[in-house]
């Protein structure tokens, strides 16, 4: 699940709350690591409701999940992630070099806008342990908004950075590492599309890696909507998945619905 | 872990992001699910590191944590938790009024707090999971800030409910549903005291559960600090734990250290 607004919130309450009360501000991977304690407990609560409903016997259990990244992944040399509020030019400029933070205008000119880095997700911690619990038949909540991303230092051990990971690709590498059968990706319209709301648009049905490929090298799917979700489906289906599948969570239950994704 | 001042400043920074940016303000539950999300990144960092460098293969996995409480707990009756700021009289009557808070007064007359009520915890959601997940030999980080709070509703789905659980009690309900050898209970000094603070101070060493409801009822324990921690103790002993052990992590390694209940 993605959490762009809850940590955007997050971010924004950090600096209302230092402004009022001048509380620590929390690093990036910390606003991560709330965002998934707060969006687990929603989720978890309404799915357990469906459950009952449905009279499925099944537990939920939501992990708080670090996600290892690349130290040297040139995503922090050039960061492009936008996240919280807009400023003012003068502002941004006063913060940057407070902060060593990096500012973008942004392209429908509302302002200036804090990015950060988006490094490429490597592996996901405790995958075994979701492998486990899975296979178990538990629901498991997990690598919510991407990951907590952390770095691996000289020794093997973790440490928390500042970033944002993006949550399909998180899920792909994931689904791998798992062996998941499926890697479903689920968005707010019905299919992936080429020729995307113009009036010669199709709707993707099954289509092949190599096809998958070849639209995304055309530029078919926009950046930060469906693209990074066709390359996750890409990556699952490299990296020996049997089916990937995009679409809405109404048409989960028909499985000729949706772009689904699979080998050559 | 407790994690009042965590949940506080949440707390706090809601305030201050709706007066700022409108932001919507987070109930006290998923407050509890943040602080959750947080404390568990932190700490899992700090104990993988710690795993690492005394040559300790074990995962460290954390679990958002739900804990049931009886809404007609009479505690949703009586607030008592203090959280969050203090304010002027006439802020409190304000405030109240808009958001059917209660508030009292601080003790040592800093002003006024919102109380929140600190229902007894019932049951541990998600406890098979922790006992199965620790029996295979893995550390598991859970029931931060007490537990997410939540009542059953009719048909058995859990909906969150806005009170604080005290930590101590959550985690003993835990050690008892997950059949636990011993009950440890950190603390910043190494012995629960007779006394406490005054000339003829004595450390308890090894105690009986009588022993120490005895202690409870003359008053010895102090609420809101021992007082809870011993109790947690005396909830596990009489729900058939072994030993309860209240101490400083300092002391860990020495197993005559700290304050042992033990049954009669």
């Amino acid at each position: 699940m993605g959490m762009g607004p809850q940590v955007g919130n997050l971010i924004l309450k950090n600096e209302a709350g230092y402004e009022k009360f001048l509380l620590p501000k929390m690093p990036l991977d910390v606003c991560v690591a709330e965002s998934q304690g707060q969006i687990a407990h929603i989720i978890a609560v309404q799915m357990e409701k469906l459950l009952l409903q449905h009279n499925i016997q099944k537990e939920v259990i939501s992990i708080v999940t670090h996600v290892e990244v690349d130290g040297n992944d040139p995503a922090f040399k050039n960061p492009t992630k936008p996240v919280g509020q807009f400023f003012l030019k003068e502002e941004a400029d006063l913060l940057a070099k407070a902060n060593g933070w990096q500012f973008r205008e942004d392209p429908r000119k509302r302002g200036w806008r804090r990015v950060v880095p988006s490094p490429k997700p490597l592996r996901v911690r405790s995958a075994e342990i979701v492998k486990q619990l899975t296979h178990e038949g538990n629901i498991v909540i997990c690598v919510g908004g991407g990951g907590i991303p952390v770095v691996l230092d000289g020794n093997g051990s973790i440490k928390g950075i500042e970033a944002v990971i993006d949550k399909d690709l998180a899920s792909a590498v994931l689904a791998t590492q798992i062996d998941a059968d499926e890697l479903i990706i689920l968005t707010d319209i019905p299919n992936a599309y080429l020729n995307f709301q113009k009036e010669n648009e199709i709707a993707l049905e099954s289509i092949t890696l190599d096809e998958a490929e070849e639209y995304i090298k055309k530029g078919e799917f926009a950046a930060g909507s469906m693209g990074p979700k066709m390359e996750a489906a890409v990556y699952f289906i490299k990296k020996g998945g049997n089916k990937s599948v995009i679409t809405e969570a109404g048409s989960l239950s028909n499985a000729n619905s949706g772009t689904r994704i699979i080998a050559n």
